[in-house]
C-alpha cells in the first residue's frame, strides 16, 4: 500500500484522484490545492503530512509554477510529475537530482505520454537506427491551453493541436528528410476581455516553446461556443519512415491517461527511496519490471 | 568498441554480421558455425576466443539447439540471444541465471521483436490496465519455419502466420473478451521426400508451443513454388480495445530488424559485466537509457 498525495487539483490532479479511487494499491491521504474546496488541504499545510506521505502526485501545470512548487516540494517530499515543457527539462530535472540527493528525497519527472511514453518511443526508434517522428492530435493539448490562460485577459480557452496529414503520409511512404516545426498547426480558441485581443493573440503567438515558430491561428469566440468545444479526447503517433516502426495512441480523455501512467511508474519511488537511490529520474532510467502488474514471463 | 563473436550463421546471424559491418562500435572477432565455410570457425575452437571476445550474438535456432549450447556458452562467454519460445522461456532463463551467476558472465535473452520490443508493449500496456493482444503477419515466422525443418523427411519449408482480421477489428471497436489461440492461421508450406505426407502433416500439426492448437494448414508443393514464395518481410502490432494503445512493425527484413533489436540491447552488456551484475536478463530489466544513441534529454 502507498500513502500518496496529489498538489494541484485541475484536470490532472482530478483525473489522479479518480484514478486511484479505482486502485486498491493507494491510498490518497490528501488533496493539496489553493482552490477554496471543502475536500482539499492549503499548500501551506503540506508539510505536516511529510510522515503520512510516502509520495506526492505533483499535478501543478508546466507552464505556471511547477518549477518553483517542485524545488520547494523536493526537500520534504519524494514525487513523480508530468513536467511537459520539453526545451526546460533538463534544466528542470537536474536541479531536481541535486536537490533531491541532498534531501534524500526521489523525483520523477516527465512522466506522462508525452514527455513520458512518447519519449521512450523516439528513443528506442533512434538507437534501433530509425528517425523518430512525433504527431500529436486531433486534440487538445492541456499544457498548450494552460499556458494560453495565464495570459493576462484570457478569461478561458482552448489549444487544438492538428497534425500535417501530408507529412504523416509522406513519411509513412518513405521520405525521411522531414524537419519538426511545420509537422503540426496549431489552433487556438480564446474567450477574452474583448478590448484585448490584439495583444493577446500576439503575446500567444510570440510564446517561445509553446507557440513561436509553429503554424499558429487565434480565433476569439464566446464561453459558450467553447464550451461546446471542450474536449478531453487526443491523439498522437510516433513513426519511422516507411511506418516500419510505429506507436500510437487514442485517448478518450488525456488527463486519464496521463494518471495512469504517473500511477504505474509512480510504484517504483517507494522501492528507489528503500535502496538509498535518491535523486531525480526520467522514465529512460526506470526498467519496466518496476512497474509490471504481474510477472516478466506472463508477457515474455 | 566492443569485441564480438557470431554463433550460428544461418539468417540472424547473417543479418547481424552484415549489421555489425556497418556499425563502428563493433568489431566482429569471428563467425562461429559448423558449416563448412571459408568465413566461419568451428565451434569446437570457441574456447580459444575467450579473452578476445566481450560478448556472443547467439543466433542458433530456438527450436533445435540453443538450450544446449547456451548452457555450455555461458560458462565462458557473456551473449545476447533472440531465443523465441515462449514457453520455454522461463525455465531458460532461469537456468541461464544461475549458471551466467556462477560464472561470473552476463546472459540477454529473448531481446528481438517477439520476444522482446512486442514483450515490453505487452507488459507496458497492462500496467496501465489495458488488456494486450498481439497479432503477428502477414509474414514468414523464422522460428516456425526452423521447426517445420527439423522434422525428418522435410527438405524445404515456410510457415506464414496470417492474423485473423476480423478479430483485429472487433478488438479495434471496443471487444475486450478474445482468447489467444484463433488470432492466426498457421500456413505451412512444405518440400518432402513424396512418401512420407501423411506422417509430416500430422507432425507438424501436432508440434507443443508451435502447431497443436493453432489453425495449422499444412500444403506440399515444390522447391521452386516454395522458393518463389521466400520473403524476410514480417509485420505485427499488440494492440489494445478501441486501440487506445497500438505498436506496429512493418519489416522489410525480419532477421535484419532482430539484429538490430539485439545490438542495440548487447552494449549493456559490457556495462553490467564491469558493474559484477552477473546472471540472466530480459527485455524488462534493461532501463531504455541503457541503448540511447544520444543524451536522454535529445528525446524527452
Amino acid at each position: 500500500m502507498f500513502n500518496v498525495g496529489i498538489v494541484g487539483y485541475g484536470n490532472l490532479g482530478r483525473a489522479v484522484e479518480e484514478e486511484l479511487r479505482n486502485n486498491n494499491e493507494f491510498n490518497l491521504v490528501g488533496i493539496f490545492s489553493n482552490q477554496n474546496l471543502e475536500n482539499v488541504i492549503s499548500p501551506k499545510e503540506i508539510e505536516k503530512y511529510k510522515d503520512k506521505i510516502d509520495f506526492l502526485f505533483l499535478c501543478v501545470g508546466s507552464y505556471n509554477g511547477i518549477e518553483k512548487n517542485a524545488a520547494k516540494l523536493i526537500k520534504h517530499f519524494s514525487f513523480i510529475d508530468a513536467y511537459d515543457n520539453h526545451v526546460n527539462l533538463k534544466k528542470y530535472i537536474q536541479n531536481l537530482d541535486d536537490l533531491a540527493y541532498e534531501n534524500n528525497t526521489v523525483a520523477i519527472s516527465a512522466c506522462g505520454w508525452d514527455p513520458g511514453l512518447f519519449s521512450c518511443m523516439r528513443g528506442l526508434f533512434d538507437s534501433l537506427g530509425y528517425t523518430p517522428y512525433s504527431f500529436w492530435g486531433k486534440g487538445t493539448s492541456q499544457g498548450h491551453t494552460n499556458a494560453i490562460k495565464t495570459i493576462k485577459g484570457v478569461v478561458d480557452a482552448i489549444q487544438f493541436t492538428v497534425p500535417n496529414e501530408e507529412i504523416v503520409e509522406s513519411i509513412k511512404n518513405g521520405n525521411d528528410e522531414h524537419i519538426g516545426k511545420h509537422f503540426h498547426k496549431r489552433e487556438c480558441f480564446v474567450v477574452c476581455e474583448d478590448y484585448d485581443k490584439e495583444r493577446i493573440e500576439f503575446e500567444i503567438k510570440n510564446m517561445p516553446d509553446y507557440f513561436l515558430g509553429y503554424d499558429t491561428s487565434v480565433h476569439f469566440v464566446s464561453q459558450q461556443e467553447l464550451d461546446e468545444m471542450k474536449s478531453f479526447s487526443h491523439k498522437g503517433q510516433v513513426l519511422t519512415a516507411r511506418n516500419t516502426m510505429n506507436f500510437s495512441l487514442n485517448l478518450e480523455s488525456n488527463p486519464h491517461f496521463t494518471a495512469k501512467v504517473m500511477i504505474a511508474y509512480s510504484k517504483v519511488i517507494k522501492k528507489l527511496k528503500s535502496e538509498q537511490k535518491y535523486g531525480a529520474y526520467s522514465i529512460f532510467d526506470i526498467p519496466l519490471k518496476s512497474i509490471l502488474n504481474k510477472d516478466e514471463f506472463e508477457y515474455l
